[in-house]
């Protein structure tokens, strides 16, 4: 034992006498955080009778039953996630959480056996332990290589110990608090105030564990630190965690509380992006749940203008149309609303949210329901035939815990075929999982990548791939703002990559309008990502019925005080089909670049346009999709691929096509992107498998205005005019646009143009 | 018009006479090729009893609706595949058919309107047709760019004009007879001798559109011609087409009856492989249906022991779990017996060979029948709950007209999950669709690729993409050896990529033994892709409960008499998860070779094993796979990524492995293929993530008998051995292994090992 660990546990020692004192606040019945003695009574009171439930409780007892006949392991901890002793551990937590529950609800003594045996072995085997022999997390757990799954642990464990509460001696349960929870949730708080005393996803597992477990121990005391952080921590406003991110602002607010004001924006935006929003709602809500049933004086979903009940909303409209969360920051692909995380989410929201019934469209398709009274209710809904559609709208979400630090928009298009879905992100840095993107955007038809977000580097509870853990290329490539659909300026991230300066800042929103549905809006400016460097990009989805489907105009003008290289590039999915310009290929591959992420993209080819426009036709998933841009002869068209410098094949091997401009200040970048036709491998029939633009072009140009005019292959003319530093309704605004004189009221015009 | 154009008008005027006189065979009753008399009364009678049926019509009617709508174009011929008159020509054929069929069904006049209209449309333009303006073509066509595609219209158009027959007068029929029907037959049969009388699909097409045309015009010298070929030719025996096959042998025979005898083997396998079988099926199957109906003396179904109703199982068992055809040779991925020409078959299939109740669950998924008595047959059936499962067994096919030339193996086992299918080819070369691979395989599980055959480099029918024919890339890359899953020597070709020599040869299979499903083999041996070199290969499913799945053990054996350096590639899909050796990554990347197809493979990486094994594991799907290789030292083990010197990004960028061996005369090349374990990017759980090999070891190798060891990880050993030279189930056999006396009887043993 080294001098540090010495001096932590007479730390824990004092504080758990001090706790032991307090920890008699008023008699409490049990269970009584997501099952109540009420609710229990109801649920055994409607067994047989709720198809969807009776069908969750089912397979959950088929799945604990066969735990409890391959015996309890708790094995002493090892490895990483992905090993064996992490998944082991892992799964016990999910197991004896079902366990409890199914003791309740089915009042079958085998299950609280099952708990209580598999509390009483990590009461044996816990104050054994040393820090878990893995050192590379910040925040070294017992269980766990991080604290973070420890807390994931004692947030389930807790449930496990509140539906056998009373099952237990009071002996029993003595000897498990003294011996097991106090120190547990002790050494993740005070011995880990880095770890605890946060604002990010990491410390409201933290926090709620610690609540969680207060709440059945009856723990004011407790149930303060949880709620509100510890008092003093003396960490070091430098110090950082293994992703980067800054550990604490100094005068940071922590606790529960705090990671609901703070990284929720008034609209329920968790600033952290979608993924990480999934994966801190079972917290969030599950103690919130138990807060409700156990103080409902705190009226915690009322919290912040009902915030939590609104972030449910926004996360399932962060979704493409297969309910896949958009991976926004660093996001796992494929991460989506079928996760047990958002079926908790869906089911406390129906419960406790107003009884919505568009969130039971959603869990239809869930196909499972939470084992406490919300999912009896939501189960009920479902029988009942309550369920109507949710409809996923064009919205903009803010950023920020005042929501004043720029937001993410998502507009959806109804086409002929599948739902179109342009994902633009003009938001704050996100915390430790942001990404250098500012004014980037992903493109979707139905569950389809058509302009993809790279997400993450990281395969996440793979033991083979860096422990499952995030990989170097996280950093040196998805991160950076050159894998992402977004403009570089001379072969730097945004904010030089630097974290502290992009958490200092944010992009703005310019303009949102979706008031027109054949014309919709989003637009926003960044200021700061390169100083001296102007940037306003503007996205329309613009529904043409001459158009088979409606299609993207992407506008980015960038206005600098000196001379840059600027890339934007175009991560496409899919194989080329044609391109209207030349280019070579070269015969060996070399680097694009050295650093930023540049020195993962090979140069698979340049060319040059000899017109106004370079178009590039690619197809994917049995779809035609067309690029069309405007370029100057200058611009060089770099074909790239995903992959060097990639000594692990961490990396996937996907395409990019990049339109860099070389040395100017200003420019402006315009580009429709058009989804067109089918082709079908059983049939071999191509249809509409060519582009119906025939030119696009920037007709206007000036410190206040741009208007673009697109051409359709039958040479007629539409006319998008934007004001650009007036988006008031009022407005009148006149231009001269080759001796024509175009007028409108209000931000943009949106015509025929002949 | 030139000399030669002006020749063959005369020619056509002479035959066109000479037939007239023989037109009038004996008076025959109309419709009478897919639908007659007979059955339009028996379908009338079951119009709405048939569910299958009645919504086949219903979706047929609504389509033929449309376009009787949308009006007649019958455009000037100019465009390539892909391309505007190509399609629309394409269309007029499948809608006129369709259109044919519901007069007769439905007693609708308007049908017979439409497809009068549509024929006399053609019979006035017809006549003042030059050659097709597009000159890539061995045989170019009128209407379309190759006789091919105006052979695919006639075969439909006979059926159209079949159906409308009686309504048309006797002057509107002479009328099409003489403008259209009979010189459109001449032309592509007198006017293309080097297209139709070849033992090809395309002759296939051109042989049945005559014989269907005849057959309504009752012109019995016509279907002579159909049958037979013609008498005389001209066709010089060095003559290629545009795939590089040859046209004609000296000698051979011609027609339809001879494009049965020779590319079926009496297995029913088709010796271009399944995608052009399928391609073939229908011309084969509509003719025979159609002599069936109108001269059932000729017992076609019962031709050459009646291969024809016996090669639609055996299409059917050459798919995946999806439906979709194993791409043999050319063969566009994707294809699937959901194709119409596979509709077809089922049903003729069904009706004409013996109502086999297997064939009602393929025609259930396809969801639609044909509108003839064969269909209406199937529908009933399923109507009747009559479908029994269609199983896919592990079987092996001859190839060549007497079944002599080799063949291809399929070996199918459930694991725990999907179905594994391995596809072994020992096969003669296919004519010129085939590909230099001898002796390669491809590994499926489910739906999904493990080990992939590339398939062809086209995209059949998108315009942009070289008129959707054959790219450059198909020769240079799809066809050559080092594209496929089997050895190359000295980085050439099989039979040095020549298609004489290649044609002159064939693999001979040396044991298929499935009797044991948990052993289950096939094995062959390849003695002229390299003279000199000697090649057996020998693939085993073994199936063994201490493994999750099923794996595969692959043993190559080469002898040679002189120094050569081997490279075995495997193309494994998906993301490299983890390597048990190590290897480096070049900081740019170069051409693996200069030619053979060496020159679209980038160099990604070049590792050396220190031990005896090599392991490669892979992510793909949500699973893990792994490659376990006995190697040595000297070994080279390169990754390769398919894509170099692709000017027009006609390639895939996939991924290969390529174990190599420098300057050794005999080499062993074993390998166990595993699928283990899963991922859900939902749950993010990876389990089974590790491959259960802990070692492959060639513990026996002389002459007669190879013996591999495969250890598992807790030190349990399997011996496979085999005897080279002796497949007789009664010999016995005995070796010496490691000190210890191994014994078996028959042609190889399995068996614990320790």
């Amino acid at each position: 034992m080294n001098f540090k660990n010495f001096k932590y546990k007479i730390l824990i020692l004092i504080v758990a006498t001090f706790s032991f004192v307090y920890q008699n606040g008023y008699s409490q019945e049990h269970p009584s955080l997501i099952l109540t003695k009420e609710g229990v009574k109801k649920i055994r009171a409607q067994l047989g009778k709720v198809p969807l439930f009776d069908k969750t409780l089912a397979k959950v007892k088929e799945e604990v039953d066969a735990e409890i006949l391959a015996g309890i392991e708790v094995p002493i901890p090892k490895d990483f996630s992905g090993g064996y002793t992490h998944e082991r551990h892992k799964r016990n937590f999910l197991i004896i959480q079902k366990a409890g529950v199914l003791y309740q609800i089915l009042d079958d003594e085998k299950y609280a056996v099952y708990v209580k045996d598999m509390l009483l072995a990590y009461a044996k085997m816990y104050p054994t332990l040393p820090i878990h022999p893995q050192e590379r997390s910040y925040a070294r757990g017992k269980l766990f290589w991080q604290c973070l799954n420890d807390s994931n642990w004692l947030v389930y464990v807790s449930q496990a110990y509140d539906c056998v509460y009373d099952y237990l001696s009071k002996n029993e349960r003595k000897h498990l608090e003294k011996n097991l929870f106090r120190p547990f949730a002790d050494f993740i708080s005070l011995g880990n105030p880095q770890f605890f005393n946060r604002v990010h996803n990491h410390s409201t597992w933290g926090n709620v564990a610690v609540g969680m477990i207060a709440l059945v121990m009856n723990d004011n005391k407790l149930l303060d630190r949880a709620l509100n952080g510890l008092k003093t921590d003396n960490i070091n406003p430098n110090q950082k965690d293994n992703d980067g991110g800054f550990i604490k602002k100094a005068g940071q607010k922590v606790g529960f509380l705090a990671n609901i004001d703070e990284p929720f924006s008034p609209d329920g935006y968790y600033t952290e992006g979608p993924y990480y929003q999934r994966y801190a709602m079972y917290p969030f809500l599950v103690f919130a749940e138990s807060l409700e049933n156990v103080k409902p004086e705190m009226k915690i979903f009322e919290y912040k203008n009902g915030v939590l009940i609104k972030s449910i909303n926004t996360l399932l409209n962060l979704t493409d149309t297969e309910g896949e969360f958009f991976p926004l920051n660093d996001g796992q692909k494929g991460m989506s609303y079928y996760s047990r995380e958002l079926v908790s989410s869906v089911d406390i929201g129906y419960y406790f949210g107003g009884n919505q019934s568009e969130l039971l469209s959603i869990a239809k398709e869930q196909g499972e329901v939470l084992l406490d009274e919300t999912g009896l209710s939501v189960a009920m809904g479902v029988r009942d035939e309550l369920a109507k559609p949710f409809f996923k709208k064009s919205v903009v979400y803010t950023d920020g815990a005042d929501g004043t630090q720029g937001g993410v928009g998502i507009i959806r298009a109804n086409g002929s075929k599948d739902e179109l879905a342009l994902v633009f992100k003009f938001s704050s840095q996100g915390l430790s999982h942001g990404h250098y993107d500012k004014l980037s955007f992903s493109f979707y038809e139905g569950g389809n990548e058509v302009l993809q977000d790279y997400g993450l580097a990281r395969f996440v509870n793979i033991q083979q791939k860096g422990g499952g853990n995030y990989l170097k290329e996280n950093t040196t490539w998805a991160k950076q703002t050159i894998a992402h659909n977004t403009i570089v300026q001379n072969e730097t991230s945004h904010f030089g990559g630097n974290f502290e300066i992009g958490s200092l800042n944010h992009s703005n929103k310019y303009l949102f309008d979706v008031s027109n549905p054949a014309v919709q809006i989003i637009s926003a400016k960044e200021n700061n990502a390169y100083p001296g460097t102007e940037l306003h990009r503007t996205m329309v989805i613009i529904k043409d019925e001459k158009f088979e489907n409606p299609y993207l105009l992407d506008i980015l003008k960038v206005n600098s005080a000196k001379e840059n290289q600027y890339d934007l590039p175009y991560y496409f999915m899919g194989q080329v089909i044609s391109t209207n310009f030349k280019y070579t290929i070269p015969t060996i591959l070399t680097k694009l670049g050295g650093k930023n992420g540049y020195q993962h993209l090979w140069n698979e080819g340049v060319g040059k346009s000899d017109g106004e426009n370079a178009k590039l036709t690619w197809f994917n998933n049995e779809r035609f999709y067309t690029l069309t841009s405007f370029v100057s002869k200058d611009d060089e068209l770099i074909f790239a691929r995903i992959g060097a410098n990639d000594p692990d094949f961490n990396l996937r091997r996907d395409a990019g096509f990049i339109i860099r401009k070389k040395t100017v200040k200003d420019a402006v970048y315009v580009s429709v992107i058009e989804s067109h036709g089918n082709y079908s491998p059983v049939d071999e029939i191509a249809t509409n498998a060519f582009s119906n633009v025939k030119n696009v072009d920037v007709v206007f140009n000036d410190a206040n205005y741009i208007a673009i005019a697109v051409t359709r292959e039958n040479n007629e003319k539409k006319l998008f005019v934007l004001a650009l530093n007036d988006i008031s309704n009022n407005s009148k605004h006149k231009i001269e646009i080759r001796d024509k004189s175009v007028e409108w009221t209000g931000a943009y015009h949106f015509n025929n143009f002949n």
